[in-house]
């Protein structure tokens, strides 16, 4: 290729990639100034949250008896300082005004949101508290409460999944749905954050779990490795979109245990103290206290000359 | 432990770690000068292409009208160089030539390959603006376009296939490997980057999706976490090696939809418009239009006692 | 909300965050000096391993043959820095003495066993070269050697668990688990350090494979991913407690596959060359050369007006 | 020291510098959210700068004949974003008025001082251009004018001091003190911002040299290492603080040169094509074309027993 | 060159380098585990003391009147572990004892006088307000105080040298000089740590101020760019070496104003209320109030032919 | 400002700033893929080459005597790699060869300095060994050599002074003049790569030294800050530029100690053993042993009504 060739290939290729026309969908257009929501920003936020909560777990720093309440201070000022700014940026960036200065117009509330969250740090604690808590009974492999907070992966889904709820309770848009992929991203386990979970949640392994946007679950309920709280299907409204904001995934009772790989779809109701199989597919409501698995002797079977 | 003992253990060590004779496998003995795929540097190409594709979304810089052209080619030109430098050190490593100057002699077709990857973005923008919207329409939880490009794990995977796709089709080796790898991991979705997917492509949730490398996947597809498109078993050489390049992965025709956990297998086809059930197990070919799933009546069980 | 207000209700909240009564469970009040456990660092210690395990791969340098030892060297030395800290931190974590001065009593133990773990790196690392040698037979899509230790997430993950069991055979705490997340985070492979692993061993894809901590692997096994070799129930104490330390997962002996979803629950054993069919409930031993799948005509069934 | 008078100590250190009575002079009570004049965006908008007026020079990517108008277009768009921010916190940090939202009162200003500034770097490069081809005519040593651009220390306080300068011009408060700070920390040389300086300017090593705020000097001056352009003394106020802005040092009309050392002091005049010579002390004005030297064989003696 | 010669060169180069014999001046052997002192820890700290002492200016978050106190706890915290790590090296380096476990000895002291110079900071802000005041006083281009405490590099060298002081007070060895180094390197001002330095100390400009170790200044002393207080000689003792600890340095009395480039060398004393003009040169005491100038007019020429 | 005309300064002043006619000085129109000298990576050299002088003092890792040579052997590694880049930087930035591959021809070139350069290192050592000494013999204020090592800026100055001037013999333009640069940014000793220095040569304080390109210095010569010793002035060829290479600085001789603020210029010689006291301006030569003073009797006057 001459250097011409090549110097021409790619200023047709710049051309292409800058027609307007090719930008419906795959430009957003933001005015300037207007901020991003930030990745990098996010999981500061996530990272201060998390100090705020089990303080002397994750920070940089030994805490003495007489200084955790400063760092509280700090830590709350700093957190309230992003976090206003990135939820100024979902409100921007969810606002369909063309005509408004959209940061102006959003500031107050993105701050008025943000000291809010913050007001709900203690109960988003003591929630924490309790998955913590029944995490360390349900598993015989848990040394100590320490080892649960520092190291697993679904108590690193839930927190993200308490603040992502709580956020979009206060009608954050964007933000939450970020919170909440990160975790999926570092865990496995997708818990849409507008799902309603109790108290003393727990989840083992956790990879592959995916609990869906209209789930409810009740108190001390504990789910294993790949299971689906999901939709059967959706209703489509006359031009054939579905319809947004039916209740469409199942409601699981309090002290519910759902064994790995189960598929429980539709808005169907686990009853209290049911215990599901792990593989098995339930799309029917379930009585209390059921106890439901692969009717496993017929499903197996000896083969000898085995093709696969 | 003496001082002396301590020295002793770690200059034995090192005497072992070096011996060359260990070496056979394990290491990688490149020439000096020779560069090394650098996944610091593949992330930012990944993350560069992904600022191409959808401007506005993943930069660091509000974009007027006015400047997206210059963006797109700095942005263009940024990528050449780091793409063509990655690209080399895909040839070098595989060339098994002992006494070439490997850098001189792959160079230029490095970088050919680079500009025409580059010419081909245009085309992988177009597609996966079909992808987005498939993924708005199949998607109830989903707010706007915004949301899904921003947030949706599969669009990253299948950003990352698409590219590694086309990297594969320029015959680069490693590289694609590497770039899908990396959504493997953040999103929990394998797609083998040979295997051949069409337009309007959407996976739910992801985490657990595998789909082998010589599926062959039809247009506007749907399919959810923890389905696996794979291979049954593979014919050995007289040797008892697998043989290469055989299909023995599953044809998926447009308009399938494949619900979570279902296992596909072999170099079957699933015919147009079918339906496929959670939790499936598919070993042989499915005409179109069918609906596929489990017999769940029969293989579920209420148990009194259960021994779980 | 007026600035009042505002600093009233971020002074409240610090002052409940700060309430020492809501900490018995949420703080780690470790005393000044002690070193935490530092995920960075650790990120740190797995890449130098894997460094020294697999030279020219992964490191930023080219290696010639005179330097190799000097590199063999400095980073067994950087090693042994880092890793007596961090072992240091672990035992400090774990260490219930209130009075002691916890940094000086372990900092003995902690070097040692440092020096003791760099002993062990050339025999992981003849383990490793199996594991190697066993994905590239096994996966027709392999092209060489080298892409299976520079791509494959199997690899990745079966070095940190190879890593993280010889740390907790030297009776290292939590820090073994802080690396086994860390490859679970990465891959979706989630082997506890604890399950004992023979050679050969390999994982295809991987995501959502589940090995428990006393599990048994023998030598030259195979699994795919969605595979889980877990616990069925465990007993409690008198206190409604789960003992500790019972065996309660699969033996799984030499030369065994297992298909992808598969799930093998209890102290059970999978005899040796036995098969293992994709998505089957495994909760009986199984005899030697055994091939289990899915009654899968039975549980199938074409439905023309699916519900789903 | 015990635990508890350790933290006494520090518990009454705290309270000592949390005493808002000692806080008159060292606290900058900003009001939440007003941005803060950063070190960090101030060094990388003059690195900004300094890659559009030599492209190629201090960038990190090649410039290709086509592309240049696009970094060019990028680099504007980027500069303008950080600058405008940059000249805001500069507004806000001057602005006395307690009651306004200062953000939004200054933002407007801000902007459009920031496209004007931008819209003078064409001259800005210009006047670079005369500065850099009179150091390259002046210095036997300089190999070549890349040489120049890329090395000298003159030549990055001058760039400093022509960005300070039209800031100043513009005025934006404490900005152009900062970025000739940075200037002065580099390189030595230390030129007030309010300072008047002509074309063809260059300086030679550089260190020490002072050049004062009401300084004004032609074209094609020269000046060398630690050559102070200084005030004499100057007039107070009533209350005995000095009286601002009143005209207090030297004008240096065209063709001067001022060899090493030498002090200039006061609003005198050193006329066109003068020669001061080194360490020489000036306090009234030079006619045009003077040649001005210490009368060296006077205050130079052999001494045999020198006592210093 | 050959790949042989090649690898012969750096290998016997690497010998060389190695060989003990050389090493005699230019290594550092530490044992394991001691500490280094660290520029980067010392920046840190340098830069932390600064937002103690001027809060608001430096630090990266906004501070509102309720969360003041919680900063300061937050950042003596901070200071407190960084700084106590760094005495602890600097006792460490200094310490002979070849026997002892360094770290053990020396870390109550490190600790203690970590506390004490913690305590002492108040004192320091007390006086480095007066610096700012005086500096603000006497400089005509000064606008606010804010602009002297953020900009002005002498405020930046009289805060490293008053807290290199104090820390030289408490008898820690090396840090101090660091310290000092750090601000030499960063504004050309060498202030030796131990010099002692009265209140309201104002440098302009600063570039090539000398400050010699045995130096005592009054109070309310201004001094310009250039100015050495140095030594004339030092007595050397029976071997030739400089005989440590001689006062060698002048003292400056209070109210005194030295202009740029004086040299004062050696135990002299300049009384208070004198000037001193530019480039003197001085080696004997003055008496108060006294005016000392060039006698300009004789060592100035006016010269046709100037041979420069 | 209206966006519109906002949008259309921005873009007029790009087209000016892209103006192909405005780039006859400013523009260095490298190739693609032609590496230019990397500030951060000469950093980077200067860094390792101190480590590798000085083992022990500047790197992260303790040194114990088993590892010291493989770390020698790492650093030699890393440096080789590092400055054959960097080298070829500079060739290639020199060269005016329009149509060659620059990288291609100068690549060997490059590799033979480089590992010429590493081969001076032991003898660089050697000769930095005699400074470390005198420094510390002719300075009360050092403690021991360490200090001296670690923290003084004259042995920083003459480290860069002795890579970039045996970089120079070696012919490698543009970096030996960075390599120096660097230092006088951070010490204020302006050394130029091309003087040649004898041992044991000192530096006090330092701020403001300038050492001319022609200047031959002795042994055992001790200089202060502010000296220059600097060109009269050059004579010009037809065309009136300066001619190059013709020698025009002072020749020191052995043992010469010069005070501060000296100046000495033009191709003069300074005595063996003779002493030039500060702020003395010197353009004759001075034959040995010759103690040269200002004759400050005469130049000093007290005077009362001082008019500075």
């Amino acid at each position: 290729m001459t250097i011409q060739e090549f110097d021409n290939k790619l200023a047709q290729t710049i051309e292409r990639l800058s027609d307007p026309s090719t930008y419906d969908v795959v430009c957003y257009e933001h005015r300037m100034g207007e901020p991003l929501p930030s990745i990098a920003k996010l999981k500061k936020i996530v990272n201060m949250v998390r100090e705020i909560l089990f303080p002397g777990y994750f920070g940089s720093t030994s805490l003495r008896p007489n200084s955790t309440r400063h760092y509280m201070g700090v830590y709350v000022d700093e957190l309230y300082e992003l976090l206003s700014q990135e939820i100024l940026a979902g409100l921007c960036f969810e606002c369909q005004d063309k005509r408004a200065d959209k940061v102006k117009k959003h500031t107050p509330k993105a701050k008025d949101i943000a000291v809010n969250f913050i007001e709900h740090l203690p109960e988003i604690r003591r929630k924490l508290v309790t998955d913590v808590n029944a995490t360390y009974q349900n598993d015989p492999a848990a040394k100590n409460l320490g080892e649960v907070i520092f190291c697993y992966p679904a108590i690193r889904a839930i927190t993200n999944y308490r603040m992502a709820h709580k956020l979009l309770e206060l009608n954050v848009p964007l933000i939450p749905r970020f919170i909440a992929e990160m975790a999926h991203s570092e865990t496995g386990i997708d818990i849409h954050p507008r799902a309603q979970i109790g108290e003393s949640f727990t989840i083992d392994h956790g990879t592959g779990v995916v609990i869906g946007s209209t789930c409810i679950i009740g108190n001390n309920v504990k789910i294993y490795q790949g299971v689906t709280l999901g939709a059967k299907s959706f209703p489509l409204d006359e031009n054939g979109n579905p319809i947004k904001g039916i209740p469409r995934h199942p409601i699981v009772e309090d002290d519910v245990v759902i064994y790995s790989g189960a598929t429980i779809l539709g808005r169907i109701t686990i009853g209290k103290g049911s215990v599901i199989g792990g593989n098995v597919w339930v799309t029917n409501s379930i009585p209390p206290n059921s106890k439901l698995v692969q009717s496993r002797h017929k499903e197996v079977a000896f083969i000898d000359g085995l093709g696969i």
